[in-house]
């Protein structure tokens, strides 16, 4: 399968600019060539004219089974929200509803140009098929916690992940363990998480870590550490950490972190709504730390646009720093992109660039946002919105045309999880 | 003509809650009847199956013409980017230019589901002319200034305005002076225009204030007094006053104002974009002062998307405040309905009530950012994007119908944009 995609304007974030006129050759699930008037043949051929070719993008931090909790229980702290509302509900999640709220969120996913997630959740088995069905990429993290003192149960749980999933449709799917938080699992939990990643698996781990001011507090008593301090001296930092959150890091964890394989995620809507806090993105950049990007779950977001998720990311900054100048454009879109793709251990993936993944996202310019056509990345970030994406290419696959799911029966989905989640609260 | 909505979920604001199985009768432009099984007779009769309506959204503030500078400058502080990027290229601008421009963001307001708009700018005749074709409710108010010198002929260009648009359309538009600011309007500018409210107008006045520190730095300088003391010693709160911004209200200001006719008007997008700062919303609420929602203009914004704005208004706060509680999505909506509606001065406008004016906006509830259906009164403001508003009614008359404009050329609006403001470049 090979695609040609002819005349298209495209955003080289290497350069930090909008290349104009430009013909993309994509052979299998590679980018092959770029460059103008190619003289290729390919099996479908497209006319890019009036559209805007990006990266398909990366949400570095998500719990797509969420969905079923959203505008649940809002507007209260995230301790209470998490044990008094949602983890009740949660328990009584099987692995069937879980797959069918996954997939309404990799739908929305899909729909604002998102082509790889980072999913912590359980039951990732099913996440993985929706994620094999529906054509996104993905990374199955299975978030692992020894509060209820089933910390072995978990880690088996993970390893038949890693054996089933990992590496599944050519690469597609990748697996990495997540111990939740460090308040939900034990020191010797962490380190035993800690040296399998080293051992067994490919040496990354996803975890949340200082999210709130709370977490902080707690690390600091307990542990007479702050939270990224502790988990260092556990000897987790050894490994590649994609650190959702980050909201309190601190000048001295900064200065830990910053040579490091450390990638903060950052999720701006959650940390918000959840009043977590202000992530000090502007100091973390000027420490040369690569943060990506994330949406969290629905649950704390509300929803899972990636596009709107850009905007306020961008936005935010500038008033917490009182200047207009922080934290510009094209660094939300890096962290949406090629940071994210190395955030997650994707190499190769995140750039429009030959012998790169073909994980592509198009926009519509014949729209409301991209009128009239000044600062195209300017445009990307503080105007469009997701309905602007018009298609989605995944290693090297359309999964998404004109607006309509290609793997997928939307419609379907909606009304099962709706149908699921009447029934989820009655048992 | 009349329009029967049938068993309809609507959002009772008064209430602050959600109505179901509602049936609800529009005859000419008043919703004549709310209740169950209404048994009238209708030219149209809708089902309302799988729909929520709401009041239709009040902008409060914007600057529709400013559609061209959308993407334009960007990361620029606010004097610096007034004065040497948006005010050289503004001055190019002819009424004809401002038509179409305004016809834009009037669209991008319909399709965001805003029925009524305040707008601040010049050549407001057409824009005018844009709101009597487009079918939306319009508050046109002529930014005034005299720097220039030239305070004489604007505000003899305004008592024309007034003379030939206000009330127009059964009072579907409406004429309101702005004088634009106090650091572009002189003391004695100020006072005319204050005066002139009071006895050739309807008493109430818009005007940017408090929009950033510089500005009440120097007018503390220049005045000693801050910027809402300093109008009001000049009597303009003697007027129900459409304030701007009031991103750096004071304290004193706000025990000024809380029992006065005076209602700021909250742009999040704008605020934070420019690095003006986090309005104290919580504390003015705290005050019982009742704040609007706006969108600004799309040159700050950079889009005119109110239900974005509503999402980014209602997470922003709680971080601000740290208090996951504060300015529930209720409030929210609120500032976006009848708070707006009073801000303009209209009576009877902001409420799905009976007598009421027919401007109503419907949501389609089979969408991504409604499933599953748990509290709609958070979807609203959480999850909800602008492409979930279906239809608009205004004034009695559908003036979108599944998302397409009745009175209006989308596509041709955006084509004259961009060849008009490649034109304006090379003037």
């Amino acid at each position: 399968m090979s695609i040609l995609i002819k005349n298209i304007s495209y955003l080289d974030i290497e350069k930090e600019k909008i290349i104009e006129h430009a013909d993309i050759f994509i052979e299998a699930s590679i980018i092959k060539k770029i460059g103008e008037n190619l003289k290729v043949n390919a099996d479908e051929i497209l006319d890019g004219e009036n559209k805007l070719l990006t990266p398909g993008f990366v949400n570095a931090h998500t719990h797509l089974g969420m969905s079923y909790f959203r505008n649940y229980a809002d507007d209260l702290a995230l301790m209470d929200w998490l044990q008094n509302e949602i983890w009740p509900v949660e328990a009584k999640l099987n692995a069937e509803d879980i797959y069918w709220s996954s997939m309404l969120s990799i739908i929305e996913n899909i729909k604002s140009g998102v082509t790889t997630f980072c999913d912590m959740y359980y039951e990732m088995d099913r996440v993985g098929d929706a994620a094999l069905e529906s054509g996104i990429r993905g990374v199955l993290t299975r978030g692992m916690t020894d509060v209820d003192g089933k910390g072995e149960e978990k880690l088996q749980e993970f390893d038949a992940l890693y054996n089933n999933y990992h590496n599944r449709s050519d690469g597609r799917i990748r697996v990495v363990p997540a111990p939740h938080a460090i308040y939900t699992c034990s020191t010797e939990f962490l380190k035993e998480i800690s040296e399998n990643a080293k051992k067994l698996y490919d040496n990354i781990i996803h975890i949340h870590l200082s999210e709130t001011l709370t977490e902080v507090e707690d690390s600091k008593k307990e542990y007479g550490m702050t939270p990224i301090e502790y988990v260092n001296s556990l000897g987790l930092l050894d490994s590649q950490i994609i650190a959702a959150h980050c909201v309190h890091i601190t000048d001295e964890e900064i200065e830990l972190v910053k040579n490091k394989k450390f990638y903060p995620v950052y999720n701006p809507s959650s940390n918000l709504k959840l009043a977590s806090g202000f992530t000090p993105v502007d100091k973390m950049l000027k420490n040369n730390i690569k943060l990506a990007l994330g949406t969290d779950g629905d649950s704390s977001n509300n929803n899972q646009d990636f596009v709107e998720e850009m905007h306020i990311g961008g936005i935010v900054n500038k008033a917490v720093t009182m200047n207009e100048k922080a934290v510009p454009a094209i660094e939300i879109l890096k962290m949406a992109t090629i940071n994210g793709a190395e955030a997650l251990g994707f190499e190769k993936l995140g750039l429009i660039k030959e012998d790169y993944m073909a994980d592509l996202t198009i926009f519509d310019l014949n729209s409301n946002s991209f009128t009239p056509r000044n600062n195209l990345i300017s445009a990307l970030v503080y105007s469009a919105n997701s309905h602007d994406v018009e298609s989605v290419i995944c290693d090297g696959k359309f999964i998404m045309r004109d607006r309509e799911l290609v793997n997928v029966d939307e419609e379907k989905v909606r009304q099962v999880v709706n149908k699921r989640w009447e029934d989820i609260k009655s048992r």
